[in-house]
């Protein structure tokens, strides 16, 4: 009642999806990737700098350079997964800025000239964009598992290059058999929000 | 067709919504940030850790103190929306820790004894939940006008404490007039998704 969004989509995005630890052979399309990316590109980011960029590992042989790469508990779920994305954040955004802000050219020189702040920029920025990304691999009606469990630095250096920093790492497709554990505890109202 | 998500709710979240700059004086009330809040709380972050807290700016004094710490841009609206609230990150969440991860307690001590990974590690997750926060303002039929332009510094000291870090500032309310800029250019997904 309280909320606008219908409850069959608030249990889609949020009650009852959970982070995927196992998942059906069913592939996932580049059509749904593509569906997923419309969708999510349209929230917002600072000065639209909309900072992250994707890497579907699709081939055997790509999947096989990963797989190794992640932490112990998170390589046998990362071979099996149909897609695995991994985000990034690219740290050189700035070259597109003219472009994704028409109407403020000068944010590019004026905020974005040095590296470190556009790294600070791109980290938050990216960060807000996986978690989209995350509601997004759900609103296709597939189950995601993100992960930051893996080698960044090694990630980074096989699948990217010294502009894209790894944000994290996310398995996606179809929840197979007991693929979700129990929801843990979420801190309350009154916990995480306060009034003054 | 491709998306399982139901198309009134990918407009209400994504494609209808934009970021606000002008508001009704349409009080937003606390039953719809609750509402708000236990929708997004379910969302994921790395070992549930769920850095996000929330002060919700209500009183006129405490607007008062709030509007001058905001970047010229941003005081009139921030002056003018029916609710404003600062996200923050806990740096401390790992006090949290065995309450939110009960099956893996150990956590605490194994990944976050330090600081500056805790610091790292909130500002990550914490965007994650403020990416989720906004689209959950969205989910209450509400428009989210986040920011960034204020002075990050002062909203820390007259607002928070050394442990909680700004993420962003959030003006919350129904639209007003003209309340929309046009929708800026995306990267399209060539641009920004690539397959191996």
């Amino acid at each position: 009642m309280t909320l606008a969004l219908d409850a069959a989509a608030q249990d889609l995005l949020f009650r009852e999806a959970h982070t995927a630890n196992t998942f059906t052979d069913e592939p996932v399309t580049d059509e749904q990737m593509q569906a997923v990316y419309d969708l999510i590109k349209l929230a917002p980011t600072a000065f639209n700098q909309s900072p992250l960029r994707v890497v579907l590992v699709r081939s055997a042989e790509a999947r096989e350079r990963l797989v190794p790469l992640m932490a112990e508990g998170n390589q046998a779920k990362t071979a099996a997964a149909p897609l695995v994305a991994i985000l990034a954040a690219d740290n050189e955004f700035h070259e597109e800025l003219p472009a994704l802000l028409p109407h403020f050219p000068q944010a590019k020189e004026l905020f974005f000239s040095e590296r470190p702040v556009r790294e600070q920029s791109a980290a938050m920025n990216g960060a807000l964009q996986a978690a989209y990304f995350i509601l997004g691999i759900r609103a296709a009606g597939l189950a995601a598992g993100p992960m930051t469990g893996f080698d960044f630095a090694a990630v980074q250096k096989e699948f990217l290059d010294d502009d894209h920093t790894p944000l994290m790492i996310v398995n996606i497709g179809k929840p197979g058999a007991d693929a979700f554990y129990p929801r843990s505890p979420r801190l309350s109202y009154e916990q995480a929000v306060t009034t003054v």
